[in-house]
């Protein structure tokens, strides 16, 4: 089970009988109410509650990302549920650190929230950082962070991992000849994203609570890939294990990431059309999937949940689908590429 | 020389030729001209470009801690030059893993700023946090990070350190008969907070930089120690190999946090009244100093720089100074405390 379970999220927000705004409960009550939701995983030897805390990295190196998570540029709660935002905050960090082959070990989260914010959106964040760790990198934690004020709710997660002694996957290894393969969804919260924009919006173009609900329980699915994405977490190391040459958490689109592997390796890539569904297009271009996308040597088998998509060529900086070369440079996701892969 | 050298970031400025808000470059080209202002330092095993960074933790652990600063509430950029801004964050994040008593050993700084934001800002900020580092962690360099858009220009720092098998030294370690310890300047950066507001704002109380910059120049010393402090980072290792039994950043004023050791450790506290200078209100009240406050057994030397200022007594959660309780609950730095020491 990796899919967010919206009951959840709704049973908790109805729970918190108390509401307050954060400013009137202070720094030391709101924590007294989100740290009780969150968990600081197995990796953690201390966790929040001191200056710092400290974390275990058993071969001697840790892998770490970070990304910030803006109300308005990355999501807005008239869409997001708290629960739905934490989750996604979790899950695309650690994607990040699947890409490079290794196990999420553990999160420090940062959230910056207007002193007006109810207490019940940060815990229904707290819930949903939780819950998207035990579904999508069991045994990971919250081992820290922060809270302050902004008059944005602002969402900073830094994740880390353990490759347990291998080398990192880069999106430099790829050489021709390599097959290239893909895990996760294709398109599906680009589709839930234009549905949003198409039928959660209200006259004047913003974004609308009723209607977003409505649109969910009419396309769940999709709504669920753009809200609260359940990447394919654990594929990072099952790819690092079976020799992937190369790898990267496609969040641009398939067509924009893949060029990035093409760019760093001095290589080529040539997509299978059929492989990619009847709307390539979208497959292509449509952002934040935040799916796995790997090459690995040719003669190697390769590994559930990937699906072979295309092959790595010798044609450096090209992509193409079907052996025509699609231009991608100062492509936008939404516009500027006429979609046809043929 | 731990101090930021303020003609370093003003030649930085002007050397910024050309410029250009960061929606006119697009992130690459703004990546492409802060990257090199950046060093990931000797703990770097992968620095920025992949999806994660990978960065040595030499005895298998690693010391974590996250911090958000927001313009308004953090920071006001008519007061602070990006420079100082860089400076401060890497500053205030290495003191809270020198607290823990370890050595700072990498960054991630994620920043989003709005569209319109200049892109020697982010230059300015680059260069502050890379002089911060080399000044005052030695070593230590940016790994990785984000750049994200946000209507308020906000910096996530999240900071590493090794403590080189050592056990973290925690908040809660004081026992009675122990004496207390302060590393830092007490009570100069809310001075410096405290002249800007007087003599820095406007006829509407706005932040003005005209005003900041001529108060910059009567008052170098108060204005960077609020703006752009140099903590005793190093002092957190030397604490930890004297003894220290516990320790933490003194980032809400020398009371409010040495009640944080006390109500840890079930002890109290006793400051001396004459070691914490004639204005003793300010010294225990003032924040932002970003000190370093310790507890060492009875019998110990505490080591430069280091300076005795009171001593741990068995009275449970009781500050005091020359034995007179003082209480710091529900206290604000700037009020509600009437200042006399005795």
């Amino acid at each position: 089970m990796t899919a967010p379970d919206p009951e959840l999220g709704h049973e908790r927000a109805d729970a918190a009988a108390e509401t307050a705004t954060v400013a009137e409960l202070g720094e030391d009550a709101v924590l007294a109410r989100i740290l009780p939701r969150l968990r600081p995983g197995d990796a953690a030897i201390l966790g929040a509650g001191d200056d710092a805390a400290l974390v275990h990295a058993a071969d001697g190196r840790f892998v770490v990302t970070t990304d910030l998570m803006v109300h308005g540029p990355d999501f807005r709660l008239a869409w997001s549920t708290p629960f739905e935002l934490g989750w996604k905050a979790a899950a695309t960090n650690l994607t990040d650190v699947a890409a490079m082959g290794a196990r999420p070990t553990a999160l420090v989260v940062a959230i910056a929230a207007p002193p007006s914010t109810d207490v019940s959106v940060l815990e229904g964040i707290a819930d949903g950082l939780r819950e998207g760790l035990a579904a999508l990198a069991p045994g990971a934690g919250v081992v820290g962070g922060d809270l302050s004020a902004s008059p944005v709710l602002t969402l900073a997660v830094t994740a880390f991992g353990d490759l347990a002694g291998r080398s990192p996957v880069l999106r430099s290894g790829a050489r021709a000849g390599d097959v290239v393969a893909h895990a996760g969804v294709r398109g599906d919260a680009a589709r839930g994203l234009a549905l949003l924009f198409a039928e959660a919006t209200d006259a004047t173009g913003e974004p609308d609570a009723a209607l977003a609900d409505d649109l969910r329980s009419r396309h769940p699915e999709l709504v669920r890939a753009q809200l609260a994405p359940a990447p394919p977490v654990a594929a990072g190391v099952v790819a690092a294990l079976a020799g992937a040459t190369a790898m990267l958490d496609v969040s641009d689109g398939l067509a924009r990431d893949a060029r990035r592997i093409a760019e760093a390796s001095g290589v080529g890539i040539d997509f299978d059309g059929g492989a990619l569904g009847p709307d390539a297009r979208i497959a292509l271009a449509g952002a934040e999937d935040h799916g796995l996308l790997a090459t690995f040597p040719p003669d190697t088998s390769v590994p559930e949940p990937f699906m072979t998509i295309g092959l790595v060529t010798a044609a450096s900086g090209v992509l193409s689908v079907d052996g025509r070369p699609i231009d991608t440079l100062g492509w936008d996701p939404y516009s500027g590429w006429d979609g046809r892969t043929g």
